[in-house]
């Protein structure tokens, strides 16, 4: 019984998230779930992100269980933002973007950046529109998150590993977390990068650009 | 609609939850649901807790989506150890516990932690039967994290800030997070440790013994 609501809600949420997605799509813009556990550095990635960003017109929607602290940080950088509260619920899902659509100037942007609430497991199971799932992980979390929290490693085009400032004073094994986040998703694409020095932010600005001109 | 089933799961789990607290109490075993975001040393801390446990007799639940890693690396302090699967379940919840408590030597602890898996929103709202709810956040997750995931903050007994070694090479604001905790939870405890190093330890464990003998 438990599981067949979850499901009819899973399906509700499918279906807005299409919707989502085709008015994303007519409008032009390249949308980005972000997704990962509370501190890896989201907002950080989308402040440097918006620093080099270079031709790329950027849009930000904010999810957080409470609070706008995020949406301000974005703002300073002149980017469009909307702040999501969710009151409580663990993850967006479809029916929460679907209500902000139109405080955004899509036809205006390029990319849309949402960032979900930090949460290393049930965002990963709720399709927002987007075109493509991205993750990050600060290293300081360990090297036994992929084996641990597969599904997101295995829903995301590309992962980030934030924080590599912070190796010389953890016993992490960054070879481990590759090797099992790419025995769960062979095509996943990693990045290592540090939000607080600017290491590794040139190489995912890049590809990120080349991802969104494909689509 | 969405509400009400919710409502309805919450309340099942709560009469769940006191059956298991009969159970605990009837076997004079203290209780620790012990929360936090996804690697922020939970394991490590009951670790160091094992090693430094003086007299105390203390079993483990481990509640993690996949894998048995963490009740392997409990399992070498000669303490009792289950692992939970949940199979993608985001918390436990008091029916997890309920099916293990017959694989545990109840009468033969003082206290039984029941790690929770990692994610710093759900496991707050699902009681398994504990005594008391205890967090830990690793600093490197950041000041901001009490406003913005407050009900878990909100819900614990104490607070353990965790890698305080990692201090002198990031810019958290410790003042901040002991404000903003204390200002959700004003009888909040606070305790400052690195499982890497075992400052801060003994003064944890030794209110954990103090905590166990009152109840």
């Amino acid at each position: 019984m438990k599981v067949k609501v979850a499901t009819k809600i899973l399906e509700a949420n499918d279906r807005i998230a299409a919707e989502n997605r085709k008015i994303f799509d007519g409008a032009g813009v390249f949308v980005v779930n972000l997704m990962s556990g509370p501190g890896a550095g989201k907002t950080s990635l989308l402040e440097r992100t918006l620093a080099a960003k270079g031709g790329l017109r950027v849009g930000v929607v904010e999810g957080d269980i409470a609070g706008s602290d995020d949406a301000e940080r974005i703002e300073k950088y002149g980017a469009p933002v909307v702040q999501i509260n969710t009151g409580g619920a663990c993850h967006l899902d479809a029916n929460m973007i679907s209500d902000v659509l139109g405080d955004l100037p899509l036809d205006e942007l390029d990319v849309l950046f949402i960032e979900n609430v930090g949460n290393l497991v049930c965002p990963a199971e709720f399709k927002v529109g987007e075109d493509m799932k991205v993750m990050l992980l600060s290293v300081a979390e360990g090297h036994d998150k992929p084996l641990k929290y597969p599904l997101m490693f295995q829903e995301s085009a590309a992962l980030i590993l934030n924080k590599i400032d912070l190796l010389p004073y953890t016993d992490v094994d960054v070879g481990k977390i590759r090797k099992d986040a790419q025995s769960l998703n062979p095509g996943l694409r990693i990045f290592e990068v540090s939000c607080r020095t600017g290491a590794g932010i040139d190489e995912w600005v890049a590809w990120l650009g080349r991802e969104a001109e494909k689509s």
